[in-house]
């Protein structure tokens, strides 16, 4: 979709006018979304690999400086067109805060806020003193990294029970959920085991997926 | 829709088969479902007001023996033809959870598990020792009461944002949540307080509400 086309669908003039009027007087793009409904997840930052050394060590350093529960460098499949790895064709910095699942109450509210603040008072724009937010009644604050074989998937249609939780530090072959198919009545239970030791990042909540679906995702401590 | 039509509509014939064909065969009826998506709120069984004393004491003493969060009793205006008011009007127990919001992670599961268990060893029906399911970090096990006035509304379409969470202990005045009118621009942001000291029993989560729809639901220890 990026940098879109000043002629071309509403969500194409839309990139168009934010490459154009917006990215070019800015040094920094924060861009705050949530992780999405059926999921539980700890509020995180979320980089993907930049190429360029010295633009990676500056986004993950500023990344750290908010101070949310995780700041995690996902490694996977880019997709030409997204609005990160444009930003990055131009050297800037790209922030994407993934907030929680699909429902956000008081407590992530309280660590989004403490979270944008740390980061504005990072950049130089802001001041003040940097704020701990407490996730679960822990205050966190790792550096993970992800990649796709830490993405769990369902091995069949069915319902899908979590037996852990997020931020759940798990060894190879510890129960992640549980996966009771609903195509045949005498299929048993599937249960789905850590393949490594990990952190939790995120998990499904209990409900019906279709096969092959991600159920899990999970990381581990940054390698130096 | 209770007791049912054996001729009726699918779920009048539903209804019909529960009444005349399961009810008749058992003591306790266990209905076990979640609050709904939206909200945040305490794995708990909920009982309504029984005009049958020794019906009403029985059914809290069973009901406090699932030791889950919060047992409440939720004085409200029956609708006829409810299977609970049906089921009460038969002599018998009708224990209702609500096990949480729109989604149920890891935690909320084991609550069940154990809640479930603790019940049947409560009735007889299996041996075992009563555990106390751990919420958010906190062993709790409280009886409540609630009644209308304690649903507080969203005074005008727009963003609600809660300020308080599941459990909190509040005092009148105290801040619950803000609601952000989305009709007009230049309208300011409304408090949410709590009319009197209370604890937050469920509160919907971030995101758009119509006006006089419910946001927040408090209770109170059950007067002795």
């Amino acid at each position: 979709m990026f940098p879109g086309r000043p002629n071309g669908s509403v969500s194409e003039r839309i990139a168009d006018a934010i490459s154009s009027l917006l990215l070019p007087i800015v040094d920094n793009i924060l861009d705050l979304h949530s992780f999405g409904p059926k999921w539980d997840c700890a509020p995180s930052i979320i980089t993907h690999p930049i190429a360029d050394v010295d633009l990676m060590t500056k986004t993950l350093r500023i990344s750290e400086a908010f101070k949310l529960p995780v700041t995690l460098l996902w490694e996977h499949n880019d997709t030409a067109g997204m609005f990160d790895t444009w930003v990055h064709s131009l050297g800037k910095i790209f922030i994407c805060t993934e907030f929680g699942g699909g429902e956000a109450h008081a407590e992530a509210l309280t660590i989004y806020e403490a979270g944008v603040r740390n980061g504005l008072i990072a950049l130089g724009l802001v001041e003040g003193k940097t704020e701990y937010p407490m996730f679960r009644q822990q205050k966190s604050g790792r550096t993970l990294e992800t990649n796709p074989s830490d993405q769990l998937k369902s091995p069949a249609p069915g319902i899908f029970e979590p037996r852990c939780s997020v931020m759940d530090e798990v060894k190879q072959g510890d129960l992640i959920g549980i996966l009771h198919p609903m195509d045949s009545l005498s299929a048993g239970s599937i249960d789905i085991r850590a393949p490594t030791t990990s952190v939790v990042f995120a998990i499904r909540s209990a409900g019906c997926v279709q096969g092959n679906e991600e159920v899990a995702m999970l990381a581990r401590p940054l390698a130096p």
